[in-house]
């Protein structure tokens, strides 16, 4: 099978079918017709083998996962997605595990109705990468640089469950069979928060969604807005088993190791109510508020600063 | 210097600022304003290091050439480039390699005023990400479908200058220093055909440019517009030194090398006194002609069928 074989067997055959979409795959580039008086939202991401996943990850949960860490940073935005390319890098023409990949992305693409639009396929160690498009009325867009003092912090979801997952998978931690089965859907299966982020426009003053933990996300909304925050430990909201793991090895897990996928977002007083009549399936918990004085403090369970030895993913942290 | 004040320093500072970017590098996506009335081509593509480039390439030339091809499959559409996201995964935080890379890549953004407007660094295998958005009038971008019997074949410049030099580069050819310097250009810093790419609106039907090879790429036309073709090989542009190798070695890099980012389009006799007059300063040759009967003919100077044994680039093919 010749690589455009290849490409239009599993590529080709996608879900989903778009009236915006003038060309798709199979020309020099995708032709798309953005609406009218929307701003078009952009991102993208690149996963290495061995680096972003473990290079047995299952093909399945991969597809899955390398297409809802971009609709992830769509949500943040308050972005409705619409459409996506592919780059992939195989070291060879597996079918099989194509088959599985195409599996997970397009199950999850056919879910927020966005249609794989253009990429490409080439030979080389396995590295994904996907850049996504979505559309929000102009203006309305949820900015890392829109929180105002006097905000309330909130998340939706709870944090640290798959860095506890990926804990026990690396053998750091040790769960039972019954609650790793609970938490690894976490890391491998993120929801991304897509209708929680387009229910978000006019409530929410600042947004981003949390990759890399909660203290560094938060933390470029805090730069980017120019302002500080304070948070309460006891208002991270945890599921059972992860707040288990706090108790025994500590808050790095739900604070700083990241892949929670969950929004981070800033509302005003006035609009907190319009708020809770969103009634978020995933949870939806106020966890600190906005301060004049810049960066973050963090306030323990008896009222005290608590100072985390650990502060976020950085790529090139010590270099 | 954290991963953060690495992309800050680096790439916050490019050169192009335009009026249609609401929000560019540092949210969780870029906020565009395509133009109304326009389609948005989009393109883009994924380089790995030991496979589409030498691992010891120079950064200059590997930032020029990453957006260059980028802007070359939006110059195959006709379309007009405007942005552009780059995702880079890095073995290290080499500040002078990364201010090298920034150099080659924003003095081509610069020259087409295309603007860098997010993306993401991280560390591992050195990978190059990047993805280009340009505007075409609805109903104007050229599709590699468009061909029709009937039509005549050009390309731009000169084919096979690039990978003559490759093949010197990898020991394979034996230029004089004068001869791979002149050549070494073509390889190293391909020119992407916009300004004709946009000219051939209205003119041209059917378009590709020429990354994979001539043969596999106008083959790609072909089939796209359900059409054949016959061409000359004695019409086939060739630079002096190119044509020396050819006279030695055959057409191999001339036709099925790739690496020429020349445009290979096709143009109805009725338009053919409309391109006349354009005046392409890179040069422009008619090189065959669109038939109803399937798949390509080369004839070679002597008028007789020419059989080449290769065809083209295919990442996987043999598999």
């Amino acid at each position: 099978m010749n690589e455009l074989e290849l490409i239009r067997h599993f590529f080709a055959r996608q879900p989903v079918s778009r009236a915006d979409v003038a060309a798709g795959i199979g020309d020099d580039c995708a032709l798309l017709r953005p609406p009218a008086g929307q701003s078009l939202a952009v991102t993208s991401d690149l996963l290495v083998s061995g680096v972003h996943f473990l290079p047995d990850a299952d093909p399945v949960s991969l597809g899955h996962k390398a297409l809802a860490v971009n609709l992830s940073d769509l949500a943040a935005m308050g972005a409705e997605p619409a459409w996506f390319l592919l780059n992939l890098v195989l070291p060879e023409a597996d079918a099989p595990w194509l088959e599985r990949f195409c599996r997970g992305m397009f199950d999850l693409a056919r879910q927020y109705d966005v249609q794989l639009v253009g990429g490409d396929t080439s030979r080389g160690p396995l590295t994904i990468g996907i850049e996504a498009h979505g559309f929000v009325p102009e203006g309305a867009a949820l900015r890392r640089s829109g929180a105002r003092v006097g905000d309330r912090v909130y998340v939706t979801g709870t944090l640290g469950d798959a860095a506890v997952a990926l804990l026990h998978r690396l053998g750091k931690e040790r769960l039972s069979e019954a609650d790793f089965a609970a938490l690894v859907e976490r890391l491998d299966w993120p929801v991304p928060r897509v209708r929680e982020g387009m229910a978000l426009r006019g409530i929410a003053t600042g947004a981003i969604d949390i990759s890399d933990g909660l203290l560094a996300d938060l933390g470029h909304v805090l730069e980017m807005s120019r302002v500080g925050a304070r948070i309460f430990l006891d208002k991270i909201p945890l599921s059972p088993i992860c707040r288990e793991h706090v108790g025994k090895s500590g808050w790095e897990a739900a604070l700083a190791m990241g892949d929670d996928y969950e929004l981070c977002f800033t509302v005003p007083t006035k609009n907190t109510g319009a708020l809770e009549k969103l009634q978020f399936a995933c949870g939806l918990h106020c966890i600190g508020e906005i301060e004049a004085e810049p960066s973050l403090r963090i306030v323990d369970e008896s009222g005290k600063p608590y100072h985390p030895t650990f502060t976020g993913h950085d790529h090139f942290a010590g270099k």
